[in-house]
């Protein structure tokens, strides 16, 4: 059997899963405690009434032959990617509806759209990073070069002149570090990429927790990324779609042969995202979707306000918190053990920086999404033991 | 921009994009005719009643915080894994739960399952073949040897002992030619794999189709091909999801280190199957289930089989039709001029077989996924032409 060796490569286990590991085991062992997990990024907020009444409604119409649908177009249903131009077009960014296609979520997109390129790219990724940026190009064999994200450039790392990239990845506002890139520094990396020829891979899955007007959303605010860059979006944490699953990516036509090569590989390895589920990101775009999701929103930047106040108050150095459903927080010892003592004394779930690059040692992740009592009852529990 | 340049060796038009392009053209220059489609594989009957319970069901589910369901496991949820294996033991066939991955289809399972193997595989696909497995292998720059498929092997090529596969594609019931392997031929790959140390990807799409018991409707039901071959299955064909998305695929604990390595290319490049459609995919397992599925597929059936019959009653050489939803026809000629004159003269489409490999050449596929009255219309005019 010829395996692919690269998977050789890869570290034995992934992060949230040695994370939940960690927690079954404390659980068998201590079954009367009450955790908090303000762990894994995953949501607690079930989806909005307007979402599942156009899924309960979908349902249906799969159900009736007048209505039934088969296989759909392989970019997504006009009804959603006439949507997703609209919610650009009102940020005051042009798209074309040929520019956009629906998936399944950022994270197959991310990984899949690494297809397109070059084995031997040289790959530019921040540290502390998410992980699937990282095995997904160790998957395909490719050299990766480090954008050190630290305190002294508030974890948002700038282009390094000196080294060659051919795919630039961003994530902003970020995973793990809540960090976002205002506009002149994001120029930078957009004049970077297109004075070496790179893509940046422009992971926006938190946009919507942005309400700072001088923080970008969307790479597109920026002049000439349209020429260099990719952006990768999802309802998972504007919408609660973590288990409802529907993504999109835009890649522009003046980023050359790309989009086409995308739809090439879209039309060839995937088929398309449920009919169900593309009616239920339509109603996410909608006024009473729009009002219902900001609504979650709101609670879970609730949450992140009340975590990033405590530690303040505490005096522990942090980023993200404002416009960001992370807080990246200063833990100032080896981050798993930080985790295990958490755990064990506080009862709380997070994440450990150190299982996110080598700049995450010392600090640890944790997230807003659990409802607010929880995270006051978190925090109660934090300033107790720190 | 430095691009995977395997991609330029794919042909520019994906078959059915072309198919779709030509009939685009015509009904354009011919608005008033009526055009009876038995070209694109895919279902036209709306989807089981207690399908859409269930969809219905769960959509509801993700609407209140008790029933809310984010990130699932990423083999898919218990309660479907379960009903999978269940699905097998009725047949004889013993696979673990952790044998089994749920996916958004088997198109997707098939083009990144490549993803655990060695570029330099060498890679044994049927001529003629549904493109995918040839283009997704393009992509990754593996080399190709085709095992004719002709009339003289009733389109059901043994392996070539002169020539040492690592990868070997098998579809049966086969798409494009509705051709099914008996278990006899069917071992003498399943040998001829181990022999090589080479695996097996079983595409059994369609084995819902195949009603004689004489014929294997899984790869499994051979011995020892629990040491070679993973199964790629869909609920596209049986339960009329092309539109819904679900399908599973089994990769046995046996074959060695491919369960852990897809585990970690499906956790790391993929994020699970709605859950919504999830619970309508168990629903189409339970009783009342199957019950449903029965009919909708012995709909499609009956159409196979006046398709076959006629063709037979005109004396036209054909496989297929029987045990398959497809119908593979000698038409004597330029297979895409077949199906111009078959578009412009009987208004009916179909597939060119020359779109499917060399030995496609001279055949083309009719197939059975229309309504009974459609398929006899279809079948008059095409008496009344050929």
């Amino acid at each position: 059997m010829r395996l692919n060796k690269n998977f050789d490569l890869l570290k034995d286990n992934y992060l949230f899963a040695e994370v939940e590991n960690r927690v079954a085991a404390y659980k068998a062992a201590h079954p009367e405690k009450d955790i908090i997990k303000l762990g894994i990024g995953d949501v607690t907020l079930p989806l909005c009434s307007v979402v599942v009444d156009a899924g309960m409604r979908a349902a249906h119409e799969m159900g009736e032959k007048e209505t039934f649908h088969g296989y759909g177009p392989y970019r997504g249903y006009t009804f959603l990617t006439q949507a997703i131009v609209a919610y650009y077009v009102e940020r005051g960014i042009k798209i074309k509806e040929s520019e956009v296609f629906v998936s399944d979520g950022a994270k197959s997109d991310i990984g899949n759209f690494l297809d397109l390129f070059d084995e031997d790219c040289v790959v530019s990724v921040p540290d502390p990073v998410y992980p699937v940026y990282v095995d997904t190009n160790l998957m395909q064999g490719r050299k990766i070069v480090y954008a050190n994200a630290t305190r002294e450039n508030d974890f948002l790392p700038l282009p390094d002149e000196s080294v060659k990239a051919d795919l630039i990845y961003i994530c902003s506002p970020n995973n793990p570090t809540g960090a976002v890139y205002d506009r002149e520094r994001l120029k930078k990396w957009v004049d970077y990429a297109r004075a070496c020829d790179a893509v940046i891979l422009f992971d926006a899955a938190y946009e919507y927790f942005v309400s700072d007007p001088e923080l970008p959303r969307s790479i597109y605010e920026i002049p000439g990324a349209d020429r260099c860059a990719v952006e990768f979006c999802s309802l998972s944490k504007t919408a609660g779609f973590t288990g409802t699953r529907c993504g999109y990516c835009i890649v522009p036509h003046k980023l050359g042969k790309l989009n086409g090569l995308w739809l090439r590989r879209q039309s060839t390895k995937f088929n398309g995202v449920s009919y169900i589920v593309q009616r239920m990101a339509e109603a996410v775009f909608s006024p009473e979707g729009r009002a219902q999701i900001a609504g979650n929103v709101a609670v879970y930047k609730k949450n992140a306000a009340l975590i990033s106040d405590t530690l303040k108050e505490m005096g522990v150095y942090h980023t993200g918190g404002v416009n960001s459903p992370y807080i990246w927080l200063h833990c100032g010892t080896d981050s798993w053990a930080f985790f295990d003592r958490l755990l064990a004394d506080a009862n709380v779930v997070g994440t450990p920086g150190a299982g996110f690059g080598k700049n995450g040692e010392g600090f640890f992740r944790l997230t807003a999404f659990n409802d607010y009592e929880h995270t006051q009852e978190a925090m109660r529990r934090l300033k107790k033991i720190l």
